[in-house]
């Protein structure tokens, strides 16, 4: 078995998440990567869009829960329907980069995979389609696994950082340097030396590695995972034991279980404009402001300012309000201050105890 | 004709007001006397259960308008159709009293005739129908026009107050007093003032007189609207004589038209809880206190405090915040501190200007 890289370039688009910090719009069948969070089209939709001048339809697999596989291949017809790659249910990002490279790996040994999340912003497509050819460049020349490291902007808490060391590659322009750690959302005070530090990056959760590479890491360092794999490879998806092998899985993620304590690990440096849009107030990194704050949908304001109006289907009236998010749907309605938008999670919390799942 | 008073009781209820203050849940063919602000039973449908202890539903005249005749026929199933008073447009409280007076007067022209406001709430039936059958015994005894005249337990500005003189009577066990002036919606140093001095009271905005004094005085005080009115019973109800003759009519309120003018004003003072819910966070005068506030329809708090919260379908989810009214329909939401509720009529218009006619 060859695992070169010299093969194709295959495109893994992880859609996997829930997404409870955009209730009331986002919901079980209706996750985050599923909103058109940036007024237009879906975050899943965008995500495919922006990789597929660089790799064709039948190069990108998605891989999602099983709750939105309908609405997710509903989203992307011109995805062959053996390139959504459906979770029985979730088991973190490593078995989720695990069972793909082991689809790509039964079918191309030599390939060069990109692994891409579905719910993220990023408004200039040439620029991440160079950073993701870089990255693949690098995974062919240097074998090991490589990241995308991205400028960070602020003392961020809820991020993963990485310290870069010495420059080990050039590809497309752009940097290529090894990373010495993983340090996984810090204090406040190590936010802000990192930052202050400028040997420090953000995660981007964007990777690219030949499968040879990943299978190999995979089995050194999560080989139950590994193993379970091989066994799921044998057996025909969705059966019973195909069922049974895949809750088996060990859940972890492939930050923590594979990149923490990879051998050969190098970061591509991008400086794109980036966002997760990791919350209701985290809309005003991807839409224009309007009197301080943002609006998306059927929105009418008489003064306030700082606001994060939303609407999906009913006039949101918003008058004299200020640092408030407004988020309205069909069938609920949801009002909170922006410093307590991430509270959003104890309410789902809260209805799922009393029992409201319709509206979950 | 006799205009003696010895006939029969009859309750008119004026029924006409838009509410745009209760935007969204009010719309033109909903306005406030047709929402259920206590809960329960629109207010309309409250206002008529009161007063049908004491007269029969054939003595319950009520006068509404057009956009919403259907809506109140359909909640007073009870009535007989003719006692739907429908005006083809507003002109004011003169001509709505006017009109019931004209058309009681042609069945029973000896009758005594109660005028009361379909939008108050007015928890004890059994205090208001004392209260009204002394005002009525006083109609009947003294003449005149006679009012009820309310506790004030505020120094509100947004309504008038009436200054009483001597004691004319006791009717079931209630005092009757002169009126010597009425004072609309005072300023505040002035509304202290009557407050402190105890001689003054709230109009209530219910009446009670024969209909003979209550023509009379339209006649002397009034002679282009009595005039009017009696071309109006000449003709055919809805036809286009009656159409012309009605637009022609002068609108102008029975308070400024008639009772600060009319020569012979008694009141009946009364103590019963009493409410004409003016906005938004009026509603806490008639509802039980959650949290400091007021929850009404499908409401769920976390934290936060003194806040309005309506819901006429959608859920409401409110997280920590606090002194704002949020209401909520299927096709739009209200978010406005609660010392800014008035300016939802702002807002009306706004949506008027902006051509949301669906809206409204």
């Amino acid at each position: 078995m060859t695992t070169s890289g010299d093969g194709p370039l295959v495109v893994v688009v992880m859609a996997g998440g829930a997404g409870t910090r955009f209730w009331p719009l986002s919901r079980r069948a209706r996750p985050k990567q599923l909103l058109p969070l940036t007024g237009g089209r879906s975050l899943l939709r965008l995500a495919v869009d922006r990789v597929t001048p660089l790799v064709s339809p039948e190069r990108v697999l998605v891989v999602t829960g099983a709750e939105v596989a309908a609405a997710v291949r509903a989203e992307l017809p011109e995805l062959p329907a053996g390139n959504v790659l459906v979770e029985p249910c979730g088991r973190d990002t490593a078995a989720c980069v695990g069972w793909a490279a082991w689809r790509i790996a039964a079918a191309s040994p030599d390939a060069v995979m990109l692994v891409v999340p579905a719910d993220q912003v990023i408004p200039d497509g040439v620029a991440l389609r160079r950073a993701l050819a870089a990255a693949a460049a690098t995974a062919r020349a240097r074998g090991g696994l490589v990241t995308l490291a991205l400028r960070p902007t602020r003392a961020e808490t809820g991020f993963g950082y990485q310290e870069l060391g010495e420059i080990v590659g050039r590809e497309e322009g752009l940097e290529v340097r090894r990373v010495l750690r993983f340090v996984e959302k810090p204090t406040r005070e190590c936010a802000e030396a990192m930052l202050a530090a400028g040997t420090y990056r953000w995660n981007s959760g964007m990777f690219a590695w030949t499968v040879g590479a990943i299978r190999s890491e995979l089995r050194r360092l999560l080989p139950a995972l590994a193993g379970g794999l091989d066994r799921l490879s044998a057996v025909p998806a969705g059966g019973e034991e195909f069922l049974d092998t895949w809750r088996s899985l060990p859940a972890i993620s492939v930050d923590f279980g594979v990149m923490e304590r990879a051998a050969n690990v190098s970061s591509v440096l991008v400086d794109f404009a980036w966002s997760d849009v990791g919350s209701w107030p985290g809309l005003e990194e991807v839409l224009p402001a309007v009197a301080g704050g943002v609006r998306l949908g059927d929105v009418v304001t008489l003064d306030g300012s700082s606001n994060v109006l939303v609407s999906d289907g009913p006039l949101v009236a918003a008058v004299g309000v200020r640092d408030l998010v407004v988020v309205a749907t069909r069938d609920a309605v949801l009002v909170v201050p922006r410093d307590q938008a991430q509270r959003v999670k104890e309410l789902v919390e809260l209805l799922r105890a009393a029992g409201r799942d319709d509206l979950l």
